[in-house]
């Protein structure tokens, strides 16, 4: 079996084991034997007939019985034979510390795809390359290179780690046990040619010994398998935690040409996290204290937080922050007030409960906290301690560490430097905190996280489908792209084409004309629309003025006819797009138009399908669209209407086999509360097969972390000539 | 002489001494002598011979001797008689522990200026009330209630701490010696009825013993006490380190409640400790691993970080933070490379000098850190280190302790749990970081460290006098208004005012035609204004309509006429305001215009007056004003221009006898490079003594940190206008 090849075999070969104790390669034989492991170790050494000990052998083909793991070393050129070797003697896994693979350029990922491709086809699994290796603690099995690792004693207890970086894994575990929390397996997980994070996850939620699982990555490599995971996690209600790098664009270029992985847009990442139940958090120290905090608790739908505290200072720092994350602090329930009067104790209605000095007595701290734990006003409770906690703990931990928590997460931060208290929380399964950020940190994390998304996909895209019969690949002209956000069920302005400037418009004026063709990927700069179209007369003239200057501008442009479209109102523009981002899979954008918008990065992403819940979530991410709740006594928009279509827009992640690749609607008009949005632009691009440089998918929607989204036709030319306007 | 009676004073009164070792107020006593006082104590009891084996007296007045500080811990109602015996005794520092005064309410805040009365007509500076008291390393003096220090063993040091939390005050403590910091003065400032956080900090600047004060406090009660404070202690080489609380408006409203004291906007806080040279750190340890990265440090004018690590996985983690807080990480210039590899040590020209575990020896570490520090090409460098900081010192810790630092800020974060590491550093001066968030956030401080600013109040001023001769208090009207910036330098749009609708205007068309009118505070609201008037019989039209609509909506209003104006254009419209702070003092506030930027709280806030290099700074701040630097291909807009107006409008500041309370010019439009700015509305209120609820100067510009700005006038209307077309 693959989870106790892995973590618990009973035999392991060393493939280029040293006998001298100064290198690396000898380290993994001693670690095995000073940390406990109890099974057989081959030490493989062409050189030598003992290895410190052990009958080592020249190869792995001549060493003997069953070999459940091999532990390859050997110098890079050499490693593919070594995994052959595993193939021919049938080893379950070959965990490859070499490195020189896919982190040093092409010709290494030349390499590592060949030692994929031979284990592959021979049925190994491998570990790696370029990893430091794997640490299980029952049973003992120190299988690593790891210096620091091998210097650290490790005590058994519920986190995992899953490491990208070899080097921070040492003080990872360093950190936790520092913090008095123990481990499970750790494990370094390199360049992932085969066994990825994803897969690893997967494994350790049928792992009775691990409790929640802390991932320090720079990027994901394998989302889907990931994704799976984290449900599965989720369903075994086994948190997963992770620090990742690349917030900055300074830590993005640096995670690149560190892991040699592609490292996309952060807040696409974020989206991925949320949409699979995977907790974030920004905060190092955080990955060690968040889990007891979630420890038998499952994704809340209310997060209120009580504060109790015995300084009002070391209170203020806290809640001060938590304001801050946006994390809504509640005062005592009446209830809560009055059950403590009742025991003889004054606590005030202020939003924390300020004990002072006067109230740091055992038999104030106890009974307020329990009250509180008991109480239904609040879903957390965070207990703060002065001075009391490093000297007389009696008095605000011992009260923590018993408490009956009726179900609830507590949390505790501790003003003063007190290391012993913090353990005693920390071995008693309370979230103890040593930093106020920290805290808060893990407080907004526990406060973000949600269930993993489960909107299903829609089956029923016919129409949608039907809408793209004919479709080419490449970018669709405006009518073609209108009819699939129509088939989705998002309304568009009411619109005809003509081919003739005489010919006649059926539709109300006012009316706006713009040029309809593929060619064009700026209308507006290419003179191709014009709005504010009063009458006939004036649309004749528009048409024509149209098509002279599209044509002076792009004389090879096919145009399909000019799009007459009414012209519509509404109290906000927003863009709204769909995309697949090449890592993490479909993602629906919503943001606001205009280039203020574009300035402030104000967007909200969210991994495709979503249901209209998490839409209207999006909606009130938007600073932006502060304009649709009424902001300064404007109209309120249609929020609901709105939120029904971003979740159609994001159901066009059920249609995977069409190749949309990208899909925009810009500007989406959302009129007053009731009366519904409307589209009167949008593109959609089709898996651009024959695409060529300057093609127009390429003037399509960006990703929402470059520059933004580039304005088109009616919203854009309204905008620009406000620009000039503004101006003027 | 103050600073001794406070600090180390001979003689101590302890009024309110208990015999009950129970007490707190039996512990100053108690504390003095095991803390190592020499001098003399007089417990003051009236109901003992002896306190705890010193002789007692039954008050002040039949104490002997000269008494140099009195430490009053009797009950509230007690605390007056006890302050005139100070008085009648000529002591010369009264502490009062007592509390039940401002911090209570009105009534209280009335026992605390009698306190304050007695004790200044008498030669008494009082310290409190409703603080825990001081600590003094050398010499000793332990005159505190605070339970937490009376356990704490408190090395001397160069660390000053002035506290306004009396119970945090413990915890600082206990925090910064869990890191090997030592002390030299411990205040708990209590209320600051009498000596203020200002005042201290003055004294601890000629306090051969403290090398930096920090502050952590809730409010500054006394900024101009403080600023000039902070000036000295820079001067003197001191840094001056503040944590406030504030950060969110939850955090505010905590702290008020906790106070009682004003909590004013965050922004304008910053602005307050930028321009007085104070530094302010976001991360509570923060507050002791920065002190050692500014000791002989002046504030510098280029920021440029450089990154060494053993760890590429704890490098970016750091780094991703530097470049989320927007600090510069520089590579390894040329000569670095070349100097090393003269030296046999090959390092890459990334970003990062990553040594791996093969550069993991001291023979390597010691000659990179050696050359960055010796570099021109970088003015900090951070030294990172993995697991061999924990393990073995001597391959990364040594060598950064023994570094000859030139002179330049160092920096050290250690990935593991390594408290010993740390001490080392600290005791050896070097700031080492446990937390990357801290090391981050130290970081980010010292590269916005700034000098106090020095920007001189104009003091010919007397056109703006003149231009204010017949001004009456409350809102001036639009031209009185437009007088006052022109009279700043401010360009201003050429207008006339016409008193009957038929009057010509001598201006080129096309015009804007506004009323004239203190009583009308929302001129496009009451259908005052109509823009776009291309010719002279437009403008009467308009002129009729704008009479007739305004009185219809304001039937008693004064108006002065209509204020027509040539039409103005420009890149972009801003807002730039100056108002006085009621506690820090008057600002200059640069924004954007428009309902988006109002929804992004987008501006930025300086001390006033600026000079054109700072407000150079707060452009660049301000992100919506990204236009003006030609975002997306738009013409670029007359920055230096902008900056110059910004620094002339912050010059109202030199006219403080002038009683002008706030003035805003909304819109400036900022015209494309080389051509200016010109104001084309704006509002200017002068102190309004006969101010009324309801008056104008209610609706006039409102603090950066409520809802933002009000729009005025020509650029409200034009975008109102846009706001109408953009919704159709």
């Amino acid at each position: 079996m693959l989870f106790d090849a892995l973590f618990a075999p009973k035999t392991i070969a060393l493939v280029g084991a040293s006998s001298d104790a100064a290198k690396n390669t000898s380290r993994p034989q001693r670690m095995l034997r000073s940390h406990g492991f109890t099974g057989t170790i081959l030490p493989i050494n062409p050189r030598r007939d003992h290895v410190f000990g052990d009958r080592a052998y020249p190869s792995l083909l001549e060493a003997p019985g069953q070999i459940d793991h091999a532990f390859i070393m050997v110098p890079v050129d050499a490693v593919a034979r070594a995994v052959e070797d595993c193939v021919a003697r049938n080893v379950s896994v070959a965990t490859v510390y070499t490195d020189g693979f896919a982190e040093v350029g092409p010709e290494g990922r030349r390499r590592q795809d060949e030692l994929v491709d031979i284990a592959r086809a021979g049925g190994v699994r491998l570990l790696g390359p370029n990893c430091s290796g794997i640490y299980s603690t029952q049973p003992s099995c120190a299988l690593s290179v790891n210096s620091a690792i091998e210097r650290l004693e490790i005590t058994a207890g519920p986190l995992a780690i899953i490491s990208q970086s070899g080097s921070m894994t040492g003080g990872l575990v360093s950190r936790g046990l520092g913090r008095g929390v123990g481990f499970s397996r750790i494990v370094s997980i390199g360049n992932e040619a085969d066994l990825g994070v994803g897969e690893l996850v997967d494994l350790l939620v049928d792992d009775d010994s691990t409790g929640a699982v802390l991932l320090f990555i720079e990027s994901v490599r394998d989302a889907s398998r990931l994704a799976s995971a984290a449900k599965r996690a989720a369903s075994a209600g086994k948190p997963v935690i992770a620090y990742k790098l690349g917030r900055s664009e300074l830590g993005r270029d640096m995670a690149a040409s560190h892991t040699g992985a592609m490292v996309g847009s952060d807040e696409v990442m974020d989206a991925y996290f949320h949409a699979n139940g995977i907790l974030r958090v920004d905060n190092l120290e955080a990955l060690f204290e968040l889990p007891p905090l979630l420890v038998g608790q499952r994704p809340a739908t209310r997060h209120r937080v009580a504060v109790m505290s015995t300084t009002g200072g070391g209170a203020g720092i806290v809640v001060d922050r938590l304001g801050s994350v946006g994390v809504d602090v509640v005062p005592p329930s009446e209830s809560v007030i009055a059950n403590l009067h009742a025991q003889g104790i004054s606590i005030s209605d202020a939003r924390v409960t300020d004990l002072t000095h006067a109230g740091t007595r055992a038999e104030v701290y106890g009974p307020v906290l329990q009250e509180l734990l008991a109480s239904d006003h609040c879903d957390l409770v965070l207990a703060i301690a002065g001075s009391s906690a490093q000297f007389q703990p009696e008095i605000t931990v011992e009260p923590v560490v018993n408490a009956d928590r009726h179900g609830k997460p507590l949390a505790m931060f501790i003003a003063p430097h007190a290391d012993e208290s913090l353990r005693r929380l920390n071995g008693s399964g309370v979230a103890g905190y040593r930093t106020p950020e920290s805290c808060v940190d893990s407080i907004r994390a526990w406060a973000s996280w949600s269930p993993p998304s489960d909107v299903a996909r829609s089956g029923d895209l016919e129409s949608v489908r039907a809408s793209l019969a004919s479709a080419h690949a490449g970018s669709l002209n405006e009518r073609d792209s209108s009819a699939v956000f129509s088939a989705l069920g998002i309304a568009t302005a009411p619109s005809v084409v003509i081919t003739r400037p005489d010919e006649e418009a059926p539709l109300a004026f006012p009316v706006v004309a713009k040029v309809l063709s593929a060619d064009v990927p700026h209308k507006t700069d290419a003179g191709g629309v014009v709005l504010g179209i009063d009458d006939a007369k004036a649309l004749q003239s528009a048409a024509t003025d149209i098509l002279d200057r599209v044509l002076a501008r792009h004389p090879g442009a096919r145009i399909d006819g000019i799009l007459v479209q009414q012209q519509e109102a509404g109290v906000a523009e927003v863009i709204l797009g769909y995309r697949r981002d090449p890592q993490l899979g479909p993602v629906v954008v919503l943001g606001v138009g205009g280039v203020l918008a574009e300035i402030y990065q104000d967007f909200a992403v969210r991994m495709a399908p979503v249901g209209p819940d998490d839409a209207m979530a999006m909606i009130d991410e938007v600073q932006g669209l502060a304009v649709l709740s009424g902001f300064r006594g404007l109209p309120r928009g249609d929020k609901r209407a709105l939120a029904d279509a971003v979740a159609a827009m994001s159901q066009l992640a059920s249609v995977q086999d069409l190749d949309i690749v990208e899909a925009e609607v810009n500007p989406l008009l959302v009129r007053e509360e009731g009366r519904g949005v409307v589209a009167v632009d949008g593109l959609v691009v089709l898996a651009a097969r024959a695409s060529s440089p300057g093609s127009p998918s390429k003037t399509g929607p960006t990703p929402p972390d470059a520059t933004g989204w580039q304005a088109t036709s009616q919203g854009a030319a309204r905008r620009e000539e406000m620009g000039a306007h503004h101006g003027g």
